[in-house]
């Protein structure tokens, strides 16, 4: 039997990451706000929890999975979050996206209870949540990190320690800089491409050969073209991440022209109705709107 | 002994490809304004030609590789062009970068000769070249493609036919958008990441096996921090590419800010001396200047 984790959030991500947990061999304790969500997952052999303080008393390592920051603070600090069970020498592994200085706010608080906070965003989506293929950015001290590593090795591939903890949210936040800017180039070659009459698939099979391809043309690209629905990671979640980007940016005086326009492209997405709850690959509708045409008949 | 191959233009690109035709058992000529820069090309092989028009009376197939239209249309049309020792029968391939309406006016007026014109931009640069890597994207008739195929795969290896005459270099525009947003991508990120302090290889490391990798940040984003200084595709060529978009996009009535945004970003670089002879990757000069940095200490 290895050790016992607590698992907090169990949405798209947070779901699969728990079942990869169970597969590998962890005893799992599992809690989310609305119970519905659990039932795969202890149906999968987790234990479940009335509440975060309960699961805290289980566990010496508890991982967080939630939207965001008050969510991360909720489960953590609130009338029934962990610090009521906390025990010296537990660990948190909050992999949510969140602002890197509410990392720092809670690894204090933490300390003084003889609890260490880790940071370790992830980035994939669903599919790499669901394969065990994460890339997960971690902050926090190193010996904690590769004491932690064969819990964070049954969910991602490519597990980093950046630095203290706060670092994991950094590259994450320059991780959704990469993704959002790269769906500005995706939307604007289909866009041409398109209005010159050029078969979208054609196009496809030729640039994902050449020095313009990207996760996000090869995957996310077909995705569009192929009129595949099925949202990839969300409008809505990814404006959450670019505001902690452009916060930081504005604390830094750091201008990021293009990941503000990254921003205003999906804000004129989810000025439709349901926008937010589109993935990101529907950004190609803001420009659909500007140009007067439709890519997807 | 296999056909008989003129090839106009050996930069460093085309020195390259000429190269690799001579490998793969092709007989050349070649011709090159500058008398000098055939002379590697020769030693390996190749017999050259005082004009285009020399040359155009020993090949049957012609290659030019060139950088912008009135350079094609010089080689081609001009006093000692192509055109005066046209053959019916004859193919020329454009593998220079060049607008569209361009191709089908060249097209035009050889087809008058009885001499077929294809467009064949490339992209994947200099290692590309070197390596016979490729990515080549044709326009023109599908039974000539396949009958010039065995020349373009010693050059290339995603070798695709896209329509008629011009579309080949419609879906480099497309390419180019793509490589020239995705540098804004990669600026950004790179530039949040040093302004915060993480060690910029261990970024590189976490972000590549992410949803937000290209080829661009896996490439060019390493030669920035290893500050290599050898030029990738250099500003100014990239820029005239982006001429030939944004007029595209223009007489469309497409609005593409993301590439408009990368034009005036390299036009930046190039405000500063030497600034146009840079490689794309050189974007993240302009963002050192706007935010008053130095990543490359």
């Amino acid at each position: 039997m290895k050790g016992t984790v607590g698992f907090i959030g169990l949405g798209v991500m947070g779901k699969s990451m728990a079942l990869n947990l169970l597969r590998k061999g962890f005893s799992l304790y599992v809690y989310n706000r609305t119970r519905e969500k659990a039932k795969e997952v202890v149906a999968a052999g987790a234990k479940e929890s009335a509440s975060p303080e309960g699961l805290g008393a289980h566990a010496e390592t508890i991982i967080t999975m939630v939207t965001d920051a008050p969510d991360v603070e909720e489960v953590l600090l609130g009338p029934k979050g962990v610090i009521h069970s906390a025990k010296p020498g537990q660990v948190i592994i909050d992999m949510s996206t969140i602002p890197p200085e509410a990392v720092r706010t809670l690894s204090k608080t933490f300390a003084e209870r003889g609890v260490e906070v880790m940071d370790a965003p992830v980035s994939g989506g669903r599919s790499g949540a669901v394969e065990g293929t994460l890339t997960i950015m971690v902050g926090g001290k190193k010996e904690t990190f590769e004491r932690c590593l064969p819990i964070l090795q049954a969910m991602g591939s490519r597990i980093t320690h950046i630095g203290s903890p706060g670092c994991g949210q950094v590259l994450k936040a320059c991780n959704q800089i990469l993704c959002a800017v790269n769906q500005i180039a995706m939307a604007e070659a289909l866009s041409l491409c398109h209005r010159t009459g050029i078969n979208l698939n054609t196009m496809h099979h030729a640039l994902t050969g050449g020095a313009g391809n990207s996760w996000a043309f090869e995957h996310l690209g077909k995705k569009v073209i192929e009129r595949n629905q099925k949202p990839s990671f969300k409008i809505h979640l990814m404006q959450k991440d670019l505001d902690i980007v452009l916060s930081a940016a504005k604390r830094l005086n750091l201008p990021l022209p293009g990941t503000a326009l990254a921003q205003v492209l999906f804000r004129a997405v989810q000025a439709e109705e349901g926008g937010g709850e589109l993935g990101i690959e529907a950004m190609i509708r803001a420009y659909e709107r500007m140009g007067n045409f439709t890519l997807r008949d």
